[in-house]
């Protein structure tokens, strides 16, 4: 089997059996990260390319490591310093990137859309590292594989996503992602923060925190991005924190065995309280070790052996 | 045969011979970029630096994979986080990148003359990406390479380039490469941007677009440095526009068979329309992909079985 | 025998064996650095990760191609561009950075303590490549090297450090380092700018410059920031120069075939003349050298063939 898109740019379009596939080449994968010696010749003379219109180490360097482990060669263009600066457009930048011999562009931008507007454009695979408050699919296939590592399955799992939903390309791929695969989600967050369109997307929307977490087997907590108060959108961090911060009273609610997630990086104290976050039911670290293997599976199965 | 120097400075010394020899050997190299397993082993254990102090994604990316397609080990020094912003000399810097054994430095510079002080300096080999105004020999050398691979030949060519030729080191290392080769070279732009020189360089000054056009079979468009527009020295974009912009109607004049090129990044709708710059004569994304073939030959030549 | 320790924070709990162990291991590492082919397959699979709080061009390439000479993956990470800019705690971004697979982690912090406060926190080896004013092992470790190789011991040399000591850990990584290796240290600085607790560490402090340089084997230079004349520490570079900076007749107070080392970069004419710097006593270049073949060691022993 073999996904059907060159690309992937979100998990909306993806079927039941892409995903699991995703999550069975990243077990695979997996084991490779855990050996002493991490590398494989798969993708040995293959090049991957990552353009960042905004900031992020932490997606940056998963992908850069999960290339490497793969044997790939990696270039990473950070729009500051880039030709962007110069007034060239998207598409002629990613094009010549196409032209140097680029197999695969990771683009992450800060306009929803710009990873498919990337794809029509290039014969070459795009993978969507976030795309405005659109989609970041690998962030949610890392949700999905830990989800699904700990508990055994997704189906039936009933999992809670906490915070700023409007704002978040992960939330959106999340929701579509864990509904595919037969679980139920529920949103809690500031009512100014959660837009009308997600019930549509098959999650329910809560009327507050303590309702979402009720019996949840895993709890996906968003980050706040603190440039959002200036806009008025919720009052301050203290009471976003006093309302929504995932601490141990509140983690209570969930079933006893649920599992804690958070995409990083972490505002301690803000969203989630350290002593939850470094608490047995967190994966926070193993997401990030995960994150890696989906990565891989990814790159080889749009790139290389498994590729159309 | 073999390249007479350890560097590659300018155009402006190098012999023909050299030059079809550079040629030669980037038609061998595109061959390897058009494989699937981009990589050979030829420069595996040497190492290629790069120092820019000023920005150009595209001009060290496409060092960076022609390095890399050819197994050599690559690091690269944006002058903006380097020693130099701690009063470091050039030498200096450079001294110490051979001292941790660099074969060859990549050398991007605002002041004339930058790169062959640094050759003059080190042992290790030296290749000017760039130095102020005055040469920028792979980029003449990738359009040579598209020309010649278009046109069949370069002997007898007519070509044209448009633009700021004063603070253009393309357009000097383009007259010094194509005059050589046996085309003839014509020269248009506002008055003020062309410089006394020039004509001795060979080239012929015309009085004005329409002029260098007529009949050409390869037109080099320039990139306008908006910054130049502050120093008084062209009125405004629009009339820039006006006057140079190279459109249909414009480049209708030319052979009809002409080949359009432009280093990048474009500015569309100034310097060139998108009508063209996409058209059926634009070599525009090609001589991208020329640009790596180049550049893998030059490192080749210079630092692998080919060099002295 | 291998080291005792998965870290290297300081030469403050570095025995002599072990400091001997890693300047031999050095010594074979710099035949690879001086072969044609500078690549041995040794750390192939294994990973490394530079966070750089500070800028440092010249110790994050030697890191980085101390890496690639023995084959391992890198990864760097400025701290400007990275998720601390989003608020995450250093321990968070290197728990991170360990769980995408990093076997070693090299930091340098603007805080004494940082590295040591990683390795407590990580099961990846943690290497110190500066702590605020506290210690830079690497860079101590190659002038002992240097000191070795080109004297043919350390027992009973006389060292000379000169410069800012206060804000120094070059020097008092150095202090440690050459004392325990039986050489003996004098140093020399303006006054405010020696602290009380270098005698501790069993250094000589001298009134003057000439006092410490006199019969001297080793003279260590340290650079003078100009960030702290405006704490008014030092009265004016000018000042500073006229009483400190070494130059011909300074240093021919010390022993005739004395040694001048630097670890760069240099301010020439500040706190070095350019003439003793590029003289036959100056060993500045080949400590660059040095540096990579020492970084090469520390790889190696921490998370190579020789670790524990």
């Amino acid at each position: 089997m073999r996904l059907r898109n060159k690309d992937m740019i979100g998990l909306h379009h993806s079927t039941v059996e892409e995903i699991n596939l995703i999550l069975n080449t990243a077990e695979a994968m997996k084991g490779i990260i855990n050996r002493q010696i991490k590398k494989v010749p798969t993708l040995r003379g293959r090049t991957m390319v990552t353009i960042f219109y905004e900031p992020s180490t932490r997606t940056r360097t998963s992908f850069e490591l999960a290339a490497k482990y793969l044997s790939a060669d990696t270039v990473g263009i950070a729009a500051a310093t880039s030709s962007v600066s110069k007034g060239e457009t998207l598409k002629d930048t990613a094009r010549n990137i196409e032209a140097m011999g680029a197999d695969v562009v990771v683009l992450r931008h800060p306009m929803a859309g710009a990873a498919a507007l990337l794809a029509d454009t290039l014969k070459a695979s795009v993978i969507n590292a976030g795309d405005g408050a659109h989609e970041h699919p690998s962030q949610a296939l890392l949700d999905l594989y830990t989800a699904r590592e700990k508990k055994g399955r997704l189906e039936g799992l009933k999992v809670a996503i906490v915070g700023d939903i409007m704002h978040s390309r992960v939330a959106r791929s999340g929701i579509w992602g864990y509904t595919k695969m037969g679980a139920t989600v529920r949103l809690a967050g500031p009512a100014t923060l959660i837009p009308k369109d997600v019930e549509k997307m098959g999650a329910t929307v809560c009327a507050n925190v303590e309702q979402a977490l009720a019996g949840a087997d895993v709890v996906n907590v968003l980050r706040i991005q603190t440039e959002r108060q200036q806009q008025g959108l919720f009052p301050s961090l203290r009471e976003y924190s006093r309302m929504f911060c995932i601490n141990r009273e509140r983690l209570a609610l969930a079933a006893p065995d649920a599992l804690l997630m958070h995409p990083g990086p972490m505002n301690r104290g803000i969203e989630i309280s350290p002593e939850v976050a470094d608490g047995l039911q967190s994966a926070i670290t193993e997401q990030v070790t995960n994150g890696v293997a989906v990565r891989m599976a990814l790159l080889y199965l749009l790139i290389g052996g498994g590729a159309r």
